[in-house]
């Protein structure tokens, strides 16, 4: 038996004692430990910013881009830019499971993976650059990668389009915890509702609030709204400006009889939106950020400048089935998938 | 009938639309609404890093610190450091209730409280400062000041001495969730035990926890393990660094008997402590950040690249009872209120 610690730390180089992510060098050796699993690569999605750096860095140049990948994945056994710190996705092939996790594991040698963990702490090796597709920063590969027992993935779907699946899983984070906190018969505000986290929050919290509770999307323009409505994922629809927040709360309390909310989830990804998400809410209830442009501290302060009792959570990328939960959206609402076509898998 | 807005943007002057907190001028006009409460104030708290900011600015001079104060009062209608944009607290007693609050408060006239939201939001008017006591940050004036209907305070006890009361209101928040959270039979761990907040919310989870469940509490140095080995809050006490994931988990997982605990609260206030609080962390628990030094994107992302399933909680300075919550720890117990009279009440 040779296992690894679950979190990788095992193949951390340098600096001693910290993890892979924040690590400079990891071992890239294919030599899988009994609790990991090697996959068959075909293709990284580099990180938008990441890739935007490289390519303006080398002059847009496809071959000095090439060079510059295998520079960096030969000096940190890991494809995390140096620069931005961070990584991306890989799509490949699972080519063996290490002994411990056999029947553990949902996996089976064959299946075509994405892994859902960033590729700033998992361990790659790159044989050759097949291809690269700026205008969708990804890089087509022969090579290998590792995946540690904490590791996350989702087996690619046979019954829709790669770059669908993709997109979705890309927020699969946030479908799936609206789907954990919203009861029946609550009152549901999704801000951001337009764009691509937050369509499945709304579809999400439609099914979940059933038909006694209300689900209203708050989007910036005509045009979302009228996407919105054509989904039919909310009750009300509220354009609003969510930088402010107290024409947010007057538009939302018209939209919900004069009451506060229960939940409201924050889907906006500018800054200062903090506030908005907060006054809506009822005493009780719940504050659900999935926006990275969140301050912790205008949050904290915010609440209590103006004293809500509310329980103010960071939205966590991973729960329990969230890649199954976020896919089976797009299977079980035809509208959802035609739009996640157009807008995201051309 | 005269009812403002329960926020108090009916007392925005400047720019419209925002909320008190931000705005650049609010009216201090002393004409109470029906849902405000007049105060005549006593002293003024300024928050540390805005009566540095002050202090530095007019060389430390006493009369022009004065007259910088009075400046900036004068010009914003609040308290709040223009390069800072902090505020404070202060200290009165309830001079006027407005009609609508009458029987919706359980403020009386006569009542000596303190305000528990922050100077940046309240409408103040100074007639007259009396004294200023730097080592303390605390201006001693004649004015008045308004608290709207969302505004928190906490009615100063008679039983303990007021800069121990105000020391411990501080951080109210921290123990008050503590009290919320945690459950009989459940591990917590409190990294940061040994400050102000740690060890209010080691000994509320000691309560809390039940002879079945476990409290370990991680400090820095030898000194704090002393002083709360002294105090009897914790069934454990590791020495650690915060920053150093792998060691507070192998150390936590010693102490919790090689298992993963339900519940984490980082009362640290460094920064890069998110990973060590999440990862000792067991699936479906809870992580609770009190620091402000906590980062959103850390937290977020960490938890995903670690595929951890657990409920982070961005700690909220507010929650229903908090004042009383903190203050009544003091009055239970005779070591804790000793060590927080030497610390922080000389």
């Amino acid at each position: 038996m040779r296992k690894g610690c679950k979190y990788g730390t095992h193949r951390v180089i340098e600096p001693q004692g910290v993890l892979p992510q924040p690590a400079l060098k990891i071992s890239n050796d294919m030599e899988i430990y009994d609790n990991e699993i090697l996959i068959d690569v075909i293709a990284l999605n580099i990180d938008s910013a990441s890739f935007t750096q490289i390519e303006e860095e080398q002059g847009g140049d496809v071959e000095k881009i090439k060079k510059r990948i295998l520079e960096i994945v030969g000096e940190r056994g890991k494809m995390q830019n140096p620069v931005t710190g961070s990584g991306g996705m890989l799509i490949g092939i699972v080519e063996k499971i290490g002994e411990s996790l056999i029947g553990k594991t949902d996996l089976n040698v064959g299946d075509k993976i994405a892994t859902l963990v960033s590729l700033s702490l998992t361990p790659l090796r790159i044989d050759e650059i097949i291809d690269i597709k700026p205008e969708i920063d990804r890089v087509e590969i022969k090579g290998k990668a590792i995946l540690f027992e904490s590791g996350i993935y989702a087996k690619l779907p046979k019954d829709m389009d790669e770059t669908l699946a993709l997109a979705a899983l890309d927020v699969a984070g946030a479908p799936a915890q609206t789907a954990k906190l919203v009861k029946p018969g609550q009152s549901v505000l999704i801000l951001g509702a337009g764009g691509k986290s937050g369509m499945l929050c709304c579809y999400e919290a439609m099914k979940r609030v059933g038909p006694t509770g209300k689900v209203i999307g708050l989007v910036r323009s005509q045009k979302d709204k009228e996407r919105l409505e054509y989904l039919g994922v909310c009750h009300e629809i509220i354009i609003a400006d969510a930088q402010k927040p107290v024409e947010v709360l007057n538009k939302t309390l018209e939209a919900n009889n004069g009451k506060e909310i229960d939940i409201a989830i924050n889907c906006v990804n500018v800054a200062n939106t903090e506030m908005s998400t907060i006054l809506p809410v009822k005493d009780d209830g719940i504050v659900y950020f999935f926006s990275m442009a969140t301050s912790f501290t205008k949050a904290a302060l915010g609440a209590e400048g103006v004293g809500k009792d509310v329980t103010m959570i960071i939205g966590n990328g991973y729960t329990k089935g969230h890649a199954e939960i976020t896919l089976q959206e797009l299977r079980e609402n035809e509208k959802l998938r035609k739009v996640f076509e157009e807008l995201y898998a051309n």
